[in-house]
């Protein structure tokens, strides 16, 4: 998507060891004009699918979610993170290995919100070694729901979390996928699509 | 606000130690349709503030805060949480005593996104015994930002936090007051505004 591909490189920095920083428009201050234009793509790339519900993780994917979600007109749910291994029969949970902050993360849905009755697109901002992803995938499947897709903003396509969440079957619509990135001069190459 | 309390009377589920759940369509599944008569509504008791940009905290504020930031045409900050005490020179920072939780946290904003050009609208979806806001109204203050007001979804009328943050000379503006609420019959009572 052009549009978001332009905004990265106009405000989006490189850092060292890959990090894209885009904190002043997409996940710390939010630009939510960008969002809705991001939420027309995916629901033109989703058409035809009976997506019932939007499925997000907290707590950065939770706006663009939001907006995604007022696109389709369904209902979004935020999966949980929980630190807490007291979890109660009444949620599904799944455990998600953070590389950012180093440790593992209990994160859980209540099962009243899922249920297999439900097609979901999965939103999120980032995916990159795609261990979110495969959390929240693992509680769609717990559910018996089905997983219409992913919606991704920015893809990091230099690590696997694309290639292996593609190859589970699964449709990921990202809007930007970063080939690669020089955190010296800033450039930033992104995904012919 | 009718909608809203017709809403919370129809799906809300009152629980011992005055817990209200609402997490069928305000916190953890989210009715945009709900969320967007919610803002309009702010919009309406805002109108002729100048607001420039929302802030709200991570994470269940963010859904609304969004919707509302859409609504007012402006972006929207979350305030994030954090356990490490690594906090850079960039960050607004301060503490924050979740009762729900039984801890404290560090919030922080990034300096880049409040200043002292800011008006800012605080929105959440709960206001009880006023930590969160009062920490929200800290960040503010440090940076200079002026807030011109909060919005609030659900305020708990029986407890001090309402009280307390007007009492600072700050609007508030929650569209729905629990005055008081029984867990043995799941009756609930609202103030009239």
């Amino acid at each position: 998507m052009k549009l978001l591909e332009e905004r990265i490189r106009k405000d989006g920095l490189v850092r060292e060891e890959n990090v894209l920083k885009v904190d002043s428009f997409l996940n710390h201050q939010m630009d939510i004009g960008l969002f809705e234009e991001m939420a027309k793509e995916w629901k033109r790339l989703f058409a035809g699918c009976p997506v019932n519900k939007i499925l997000t993780i907290e707590a950065s994917g939770i706006g663009i979610a939001t907006i995604a979600a007022r696109a389709f007109s369904v209902p979004v749910i935020f999966a949980k993170k929980s630190q807490s291994i007291n979890l109660d029969s009444d949620t599904y949970s799944t455990k998600i290995q953070s590389f950012t902050h180093g440790r593992t993360y209990d994160v859980i849905v209540s099962k009243k919100f899922l249920t297999p009755h439900d097609h979901v697109l999965i939103i999120d901002d980032f995916l990159a070694n795609g261990c979110a992803l495969m959390g929240l995938l693992e509680l769609v499947e717990q559910a018996g729901a089905v997983a219409e897709g992913v919606g991704i903003a920015i893809e990091k396509g230099f690590q696997e979390g694309g290639a292996k969440i593609r190859a589970k079957g699964i449709r990921v619509e990202s809007l930007a996928i970063v080939e690669s990135m020089d955190a010296k001069t800033g450039a930033i190459a992104f995904r012919n699509q």
